[in-house]
């Protein structure tokens, strides 16, 4: 070939391979050309109808109506016969289920059985957009009204307005307690990441809490730590009980869902994950990146939650959850049956002649302390999957105090 | 500018961009040029001596050679007293130290205590590259010869040639008792993946094991399974036991360092990982990509340990592994005072009038269990990081089983 040849050889072929690279370039991203569903238009500044979002967040609004597939409630009894002894006494020894979609919300607390009403209007307080509207009616009042005083105001599930803002569609918390807590902790609501809000404005319920007596103000036990022993010390320094066993007389408190404490610290969490980041991952709906508002187990959608950071496949991210959550399970159900011997041998004390009153308070002291450890797993979604070594290193510890506070039960009426 | 001048300036950018590509090139590859160290002359076919093979790899002998730093062997006892009541009437309740570098094996077993060498001969197995030549030498006699006859024979630490074939440096299986393992489990032993060769050849030491009764011969006892449950199940159906606990009265079971049973089934193990990708990772020595041969906790060179697949900086891991250690370290020592307290009570049930027999064999069953499952997870190295879930499940059972084991000893004495 001639010079001018291969020049025009070398030519040719450069603009060929410019022509493939610029198509390839165009056709990559236009299929991956995602866009954010933003604000086609105005909401009322407190719109606590999800409804009334609909039409200008149409993809989150479809994710968010397939909550409605998620119907099941099966009781936490069939799979954990211990917890009736153990909650005796208490509106969750009737009715103990596990949860099912936010979208189904107000329709579930109206079924519930009439005995775990006693809370009052306070246990809607996490169940309805229409809370913070409620808060500013009634002020301090609403924690104090009675269920059935209350319970025809609300309609509304869980929705857009408890975590977001209508007109910037931002993050943000709605509930007092929430709010309260963190100021206590000395932070500025104001001035939080968007990474720790994807965790905050689950942690708005998805939290332990009590009634904070005579007020009956939800109110969040965190102020020495969110850690088990940390709120018990909590509890134990303002001598709080909600109720007494009514078999073993022991004072007692009650964890409640607390899948953000347990969260903190945990392998994901210390890494920099959020609740979002696994339950609500991102997905393509048509060319539109949205979170998914489907709130469920990650297992049931890894593809979108799991694999996006592990690489080695959903079957293996499966088997490796149900490890860990059989061995929860496996050493949950010794603490659970741990404690109820405690409370059979506290039962057979109380009504013995010449107790040693002493060693009985210090068997009860002991049995408040093991079915705290027990309870703060078992009320906590996720099989400890949440914190797995801190769930199981908690449940040795109530499988300790429980054998221990039997034991007590025994020597208080004479038997060493 | 003329068609021309265009097509000259093209040539000449897309010629500029191809030289800087290919130097480019050169250069990464420059600094990444890896080389293995290769066998660089001949090496006996048994050569016994570290020393022999140094020379045909020096960048491997400096490596092993490192571990002279490493010449602490504090005593367990110090963190763990529990220790010495559990292992009592057995040679570790004499003298139980932390293990200390490779390089100090024969050295240190010549020092320990005379109560430990009961065993005889045996215990040199896992402590020398001469173990082939002695069980070839002495025939299945060796295990029958005591420590004082044959300690003036051994003079190697264990070194090059209880992994590798001297010929061609490939791993290879040197221990007779973890060859016939596999092969009832109906493993092809010359058919191993190198990866899981990579963890085979540490298997051949860091496991349990017993002597068998009568020929002493030091067997795996994983017929059932490598799992703490299934190596008890496999002792109680051969009704084994090591040793009489004096003040308990019950049939012991001793598990050793059982790193490689309780990897297994763990994150890291079933996502591929061997021992040697944290405990020797590949480091480079000049131009030399070596595997590091300084035996050790990967906390002590992250860098090159953890962080190959982990990228959340060193701090983070540390973190990391010390929350999970100090877990179970607290679910250890729960554990730990339970087992003590089962042996106090049936060391008084035991010379107490009028026992009830039946109970307090239960109570030692029982006890036998409990200790079973705490010292499974005492006697491995890394503080239950090699399974962090399957070791606080055990640590659960065992409290468990030992609170059991007391209350039912104190039964057996009448009371209830």
């Amino acid at each position: 070939m001639k010079p001018d040849q291969v020049k025009k050889l070398l030519m040719i072929s450069v603009s060929v391979l410019l022509i493939v690279l610029v198509a390839g370039i165009f056709f990559f991203n236009r299929n991956n050309k995602v866009v954010l569903e933003g604000p086609q238009g105005e909401i009322a500044a407190n719109e606590t109808s999800s409804q009334a979002w609909a039409k200008f967040y149409p993809a989150h609004w479809d994710s968010y109506q397939a909550n409605y597939a998620n119907t099941e409630k099966p009781s936490h009894f069939a799979a954990k016969p211990y917890l009736t002894a153990i909650y005796a006494g208490f509106g969750f020894a009737k009715e103990y289920n596990e949860p099912r979609a936010h979208v189904y919300t107000i329709e579930d607390i109206l079924a519930i059985d009439p005995a775990r009403k006693k809370a009052g209007a306070s246990c809607f307080t996490c169940k309805s957009t229409q809370v913070p509207e409620m808060v500013q009616k009634y002020g301090e009042q609403y924690y104090l009204m009675s269920f059935d005083e209350i319970k025809e105001e609300f309609t509304e599930a869980i929705g857009c307005l408890d975590c977001h803002d209508p007109k910037t569609m931002e993050l943000r918390l709605s509930r007092p307690a929430l709010i309260e807590a963190l100021q206590r902790q000395g932070r500025d609501v104001d001035k939080i990441s968007q990474q720790e809000m994807r965790s905050l404005v689950c942690a708005q319920c998805h939290v332990t809490y009590y009634f904070q007596p005579g007020s009956k103000k939800i109110t969040f036990p965190w102020d020495k730590g969110v850690k088990a022993e940390q709120i018990l010390a909590y509890y134990d320094e303002m001598k709080f009980s909600e109720w007494t066993h009514p078999d073993a007389g022991s004072g007692m408190v009650k964890p409640r869902h607390a899948e953000y404490e347990t969260f903190q610290d945990s392998t994901h969490e210390s890494a920099g994950l959020s609740c979002a980041d696994c339950h609500m991952p991102y997905t393509k709906v048509g060319s539109k990146k949205i979170s998914s508002h489907v709130w469920q187990s990650p297992l049931n959608n890894i593809e979108q939650s799991c694999t996006t950071c592990h690489r080695n496949g959903s079957d293996w991210l499966t088997r490796r959850v149900e490890t860990i959550q059989n061995q929860v399970k496996q050493t949950q159900d010794l603490a659970g049956e741990a404690v109820v011997e405690a409370i059979n041998e506290l039962k057979i004390s109380q009504v013995a002649a010449n107790v040693d009153q002493a060693k009985l308070k210090e068997a009860q002291e002991l049995h408040r302390q093991a079915q705290w450890y027990l309870d703060f797993v078992v009320v906590t979604n996720g099989y400890g999957f949440h914190n797995p070594t801190e769930t199981l290193n908690n449940l040795g510890i109530a499988i300790d105090l429980a054998h221990k506070s039997a034991q007590k039960a025994r020597e208080a009426r004479g038997l060493k």
